[in-house]
């Protein structure tokens, strides 16, 4: 596997790859969905193991996220679907999903393109902790 | 530090510490709640870097896991107060508290007593991944 450090983006080619998942009827029908129709999705570095951003699909940005190989959000304050990474070039890789044992949370274990995960530039949305 | 395998719970004592965390005003002003007055929290294991639970927090439970060091959530299901751990002893002793960028989300790194997690006896509640 290359460096992450190494990745570069090339008219939208990436030097990391996804893998489309295909989920039997059952996995999917396991998910249970907010009354908004959503459900959070943890995004975790597979490299590294950092916990990297939390986001939310719906049934339709799950099915393109787990087809596409990377992953698609919900915007809830945009209503609009959220493709991860198509203005900044970090772009977020799919290795491994999976579901909760209440279904209502996922869990994407991802290799990240780009400086990383948040829209601050940090690699992680998580860069803050508490205490003084 | 000693090897999570070994740990034992004796007369409510553990073999683990959680650390007490003091946040300053403005960090906890910081975090957004949601229309429910919840804050979504992911816990992983300090040690292996696994996610292990996503679960809610209040502002009281909040307060009470940095205080405690170690985990307390609101339970949606039975609308109150889940100390993690009372009834099973699978207790999660705080190593560091993150925040993320939009303040709508929380990391805890800890270090987890018992079996693991799940109430199903799994090690982490994310132990079915989609796919055949």
């Amino acid at each position: 596997m290359s460096d992450p450090s190494t990745a570069t983006t090339i008219e939208g080619a990436s030097t990391f790859e996804g893998r489309s998942v295909n989920p039997t009827p059952e996995q999917l029908g396991a998910i249970n969905y907010d009354d908004n129709g959503l459900v959070p999705a943890i995004v975790q570095d597979i490299e590294t193991g950092a916990v990297l951003m939390m986001a939310w699909m719906n049934a339709e940005t799950l099915a393109l996220s787990l087809h596409e190989g990377r992953t698609v959000f919900w915007s809830r304050s945009r209503q609009e679907i959220w493709r991860k990474g198509d203005t900044s070039g970090d772009r977020q890789w799919i290795q491994e999903v999976a579901y909760d044992c209440d279904g209502d949370t996922l869990l994407f274990r991802v290799r990240q393109e780009g400086q990383g995960a948040c829209h601050t530039g940090e690699y992680s949305c998580f860069h803050r902790n508490f205490g003084s």
